[in-house]
């Protein structure tokens, strides 16, 4: 048996490996943060861990660029069990009308993690989507945004939303953002979890 | 009696406890990092932990919107005492002139903290504000600063003191920046607290 | 002999040293986080970490505005050898055509580390530049870019170069980026050293 100590440490390993092993594109080394059944919601695809590291490198081989970077971690431990929070930035560049530009959002990784065989794995990774804004690579242009496609995605992740839909991904509209009944029922679930309720 | 490892680890959790449960709204959690005699100075508040509560509470539930994210974490350890440095930036949106915009503040928080009755907490929080920059949320609009109100504050922080004074806060105007006389006299505080001298 | 939790635990806190120590000037500890045969390289500067400290302050003396940020540490491990990846920014502060900016590069700080006499120091700091943006620091002014001079550098960094180029550094103009041969190169050179090769 673990004590909490070493779990703690355990879970901020691979929160940390999981950026630095995705970003880079080490794809091997990035499956082992994940359980089996580990799932992954982003804006752009929701599904397995296996799913998700397929498509990644799709995006990665056709240039699709999408960093992380993480600004502290939060933990709680029940047993076998973990629900985390992680800051984070995401960020994507891409050319909007011509214009390539940086969209950065940022947020909290709502992580939830089990031990299983003595081994932490990811179960359910759903993120938290604060704000997010939009600026020109070089100030030498300024894109025109459709301010009606940038209106249907909420205040969270619209501009990562109006960049992904002109990429050809189908971005999912009700993700938990700082606030609202989505981010309510997101922390009620990890409390379950906790509890030992199911996922 | 605790190990230094134990100390260390410690107090990093507190450090970054502070942003999630803060920026999360979790009070009463965000209250638990805190000595009860803990002082936070902000550039638009300076009080006791419970104040600075009080007034979090009151600018989250009118909107104001503030993020925090760590960048990395130094920790000077002396028995019962730290002094820590944190990478930091504090991140603000809100409307200057009708055009949403987000400033972001880059510098560090340097924390005193205590070991009492086997409990780390908070006893002062003086950030030190090295740069700031404001830009618009989307690239569509520009807002028209008023060149002498920005002139009016330190270069760390200028842009932040703008909307923060056009949000009807007093914004305190000799805050440490990277360099200077006031990062100089912290530092010195600094070096007296964890030498056994009073705050 | 360490065992490895604690290894890994020093060699983080060496890492989060030198972004708190180089950036706020404390030169005599942020030398004791290299070796005396320690090499930093980075856009503008290759040499020993005793160059790299002179060259440093002499900027810092001068007003060279450079900050950097963490985001994430991977550490590999193979007894008393190390090398970790670091999620970092690196953003400078200057003038560009009059007009006041911000340049934020995005990348990971690539390091070789030893454990020698009982202490973990850097060996070799090799960054990795995936991007990097130029932003002014108000609304207010937008610079013209020299196309030609921004266009002679690789993606991960030509803003940063532009801004070095014209406060009279020589820039690098091969240094590792998220993709190709020379960051490929840097990994086969980092396993080679984990595996007791030479540097």
């Amino acid at each position: 048996m673990n004590d909490p100590v070493t779990d703690r440490r355990e879970i901020r390993e691979l929160l940390e490996n999981w950026v630095i092993w995705r970003d880079a594109g080490h794809w091997d080394r990035f499956r082992t943060v994940w359980h089996d059944d580990g799932v992954m919601m982003a804006t752009w695809f929701q599904g397995t861990a296996d799913e998700f590291i397929r498509v990644s490198k799709e995006g990665w081989d056709k240039g699709v660029s999408i960093l992380h970077f993480l600004g502290g971690i939060s933990i709680d431990l029940a047993g076998d069990r973990a629900v985390s929070q992680t800051k984070m930035t995401i960020s994507q560049r891409g050319d909007v009308d011509g214009v390539p530009c940086d969209i950065v959002c940022t947020g909290r990784f709502y992580d939830f993690l089990e031990r299983r065989d003595g081994r932490w794995g990811l179960v359910l990774r759903q993120p938290i989507y604060e704000k997010d804004t939009l600026m020109p690579v070089s100030p030498t242009a300024r894109p025109e945004l459709d301010a009606a496609l940038l209106a249907r995605f909420p205040v969270g992740y619209r501009h990562l939303a109006y960049i992904q839909t002109r990429l050809g991904y189908t971005v999912k509209p009700d993700m938990p953002g700082l606030k609202g009944p989505e981010v309510e029922h997101l922390y009620a679930r990890g409390a379950r979890f906790l509890a030992g309720g199911s996922l």
